[in-house]
């Protein structure tokens, strides 16, 4: 039988060959359901918003010139004409020296163009206050279409949707949103030693991690797992279990077999499909060496590392970039995760060409905060539980030294609370000190890109 | 009337007052509901994982002292006893120079003690390999216990479950965990002037942008939001919607009402309910001084002000802790946000004892990244659908001058393809060059904590 061509591939090149993975198809969706949604049409302004020019601040609506000059100690005297109902125009026009009363979020009435702040007022009686403080025109207003302008592209197709751009949408008057279908992954674990969670291991056999770690890390990346079956090590079962993720879902992840003879087996298992092609087989990166990406007719199909860790690391740095692509982002990476900066608390080799990722733990030494390399293999699920983060190793780098600094991206966006206080209370801020030497280094760092 | 206290607090008093919240009670969730739900009891290990010595690679289980000395000019010979099948004890003991097959995942047999990778063996015939490389005792192997040992506390109350988590979990054979309930939200705006989304709007009135941006931020937050109605400016209707929401959620959210007339009304309306207590009223942050924390009964009762981004930014700040306490966690912090360190392109004034949030846009201007501050009211909906995120101005800062460093907090795990592909090239370790002034900075930083 024909050997399947095996090149490992830089992390690079093996996003960039995801971007061949077309976009799903598009739907439209309520603003309930659209929260982290791509955008697939751009979304003009129908109209001015506001719609009329309105206060920002609770006072009097006035003719700014009738103000000018007033001060604490020289106030000046206007007269009110009545007050501005919430949600209702004042039919009046003001004349020299007369101002009505308004609420945050009124319209101001004909040709007042400024809104004093009460505070800024004295009531003389019921229809005459004092100005303490002369306004500028249009000072506490918002203009009419100040937020945007009838026509103004707001949304860009390929835009993920952020809670205030569903905001803006409503602005609009938009209650829906056409947004590419999100992203159904059907998931296979396989192994004749893999056992369903509920089931005493018989000896020699695993409980099923990944079905429950790739789950979530689907889930994480918004996207909707469907569990189908722990496959036994045969080219039938892996191959129709693959067959039936390919009828139901969008992108199909088959975890394990990433030993050689099973490897052999999922990418067999795949090629049993007509139009399958193998775009990736091997990256350097570890943990998670033995990555296959295929293509099955438009579909996808992912071959994962057996090793949790490197499973859970392959699915960010590769399946989190696909499910983008079949968003309908025009991006191929992972998602931004925080950062905390920390120093290393021992060597770490590493070897050339290879891009490593170090599971590390933060804690607190003295006056600095260290990250300690968490011991162990990548087949050990608690050295992932046990850490924080990982510490990246790039491709051109033999290693990193106790002392060194280094940026700690974090697993989630919960840490235990006293590193959480650091990092509100500008910890990651205090490098801006060192800012000139920065600048230099950002310098470096793009001159060689 | 007696007139409600109100004393302007810092966000760290505010945030302080949340922690008299107590956890919602517990339930029991399958792994496939529990990713970011909070732990409720401790769990730990029944039993040792893995069961038993597995291999973690392909290739031969020896006596590693059998190899001892083998190298590729002079290689040790074996004699191969048969195969571990996946999923099975092989009951064999090996004897002096014996081996026996085995793939990743495999239980090793008997006095087994390391794993000879296949790559370096060479197959004389079906009986007899070649060792090219010696072992040392566990090489390659997991050892029984070693991930984790029978006993061992692996989770503890109050800890967020991640994937790898649930991956542990999975391991032990738990299928279900304990996690405090989810937060459920009532969700209520108000003003007379604000119209549904669906309709158009009188002249005078707006659209009602929070009840859906604020609905993004409750689902960003992890819990459930449920929406009542846009009550008017009236005491009854308020207080009625207040009472509807202690009924149907655990906590109650009203936006609008940030004016001073209508401020009083949101406070006397909380304040009609027997048991109310107001714990914080006007906290020292901008955009989003009016904000209400109260307490009724032993429900929340937050009151947001009116202006979108003033109303996303208190969310954040005081609403995702508050979230947090009622989930279970020990902690009383906004979540962590990406980080993109950035120069600022003007000077950005602020008032001193007041915590200020910036919204900026990123862009890269010749060989830097810059962060360019948002020109806009805090009412402009658009003015954060044009920012990335925010810059922090502490209180104890007058503001920032133009070619600062800033850490600006991202308002998304997804930002546009240059910028991601800088952040993940290694732009924010950058940074690491200037380790001994920053180590410097950030124990200046901590003395002053």
């Amino acid at each position: 039988m024909h050997k399947p061509f095996f090149k490992v591939l830089g992390p690079e090149d093996a996003r960039n060959a995801l971007r061949s993975f077309k976009p799903l198809e598009t739907e439209e969706v309520s603003l309930d359901d659209a929260l982290f949604r791509v955008a697939a049409q751009p979304v003009k302004a129908a109209e001015n918003v506001p719609g009329f020019d309105r206060s920002t601040m609770d006072g009097f609506a006035v003719r700014s010139m009738d103000t000018f000059g007033a001060t604490e100690t020289a106030p000046g005297l206007l007269r009110v004409k009545g007050e501005v109902a919430m949600g209702r125009l004042l039919p009046v026009k003001l004349k020299r020296g007369e101002a009505v009363r308004i609420w945050t979020g009124g319209a101001l009435p004909g040709n007042a163009d400024a809104v004093v702040m009460v505070e800024h007022t004295e009531e003389l009686d019921s229809e005459t206050i004092e100005v303490l403080k002369a306004v500028a025109p249009f000072d506490h207003v918002v203009r009419k279409g100040e937020d945007f302008k009838a026509g103004e592209t707001l949304l860009k197709p390929g835009q993920r949707l952020r809670p205030p751009d569903l905001g803006l949408l409503a602005a609009m008057g938009r209650s829906a949103v056409t947004v590419h279908r999100k992203v159904s992954v059907a998931l296979i674990s396989s192994g004749d030693e893999i056992v369903p969670v509920g089931t005493e291991p018989p000896p020699g056999c695993t409980r099923d991690i990944n079905r429950h770690a790739l789950a979530a890390c689907i889930r994480e990346a918004h996207a909707h797992p469907i569990w189908l079956d722990i496959a036994p090590d045969r080219l039938d079962a892996i191959s129709s279990l693959i067959a039936r993720g390919l009828n139901s879902a969008d992108l199909v992840i088959i975890s394990g077999g990433s030993s050689m003879g099973t490897r052999d087996l999922v990418i067999e298992a795949i090629q049993t499909h007509p139009d399958a092609e193998i775009l990736v087989h091997g990256v350097s990166v570890s943990p998670g060496k033995p990555l296959i990406v295929a293509r099955v007719g438009r579909q996808p199909v992912v071959g994962l590392p057996g090793h949790p860790v490197s499973a859970m690391v392959c699915f960010e740095q590769f399946v989190v970039p696909l499910i983008r692509r079949l968003e309908g982002e025009d991006v191929a990476y992972p998602f931004l995760r925080p950062t905390f900066q920390a120093f290393l608390t021992r060597n770490v080799p590493s070897r050339e060409g290879r891009l490593d990722f170090v599971r590390v733990r933060l804690s607190r030494k003295e006056d600095k905060f260290v990250a300690v390399p968490v011991p162990g293999k990548s087949g050990m699920i608690s050295t992932m539980v046990r850490a924080h983060g990982f510490v990246r190793i790039e491709a051109d780098c033999e290693g990193l030294y106790k002392g060194d600094q280094v940026t700690v991206h974090l697993f989630s966006r919960w840490i235990e609370e006293p590193l959480e206080k650091e990092y509100l209370s500008g910890h990651e801020a205090a490098a801006g000190s060192a800012r000139d030497l920065f600048a230099t280094s950002q310098q470096e760092q793009l001159s060689k890109v």
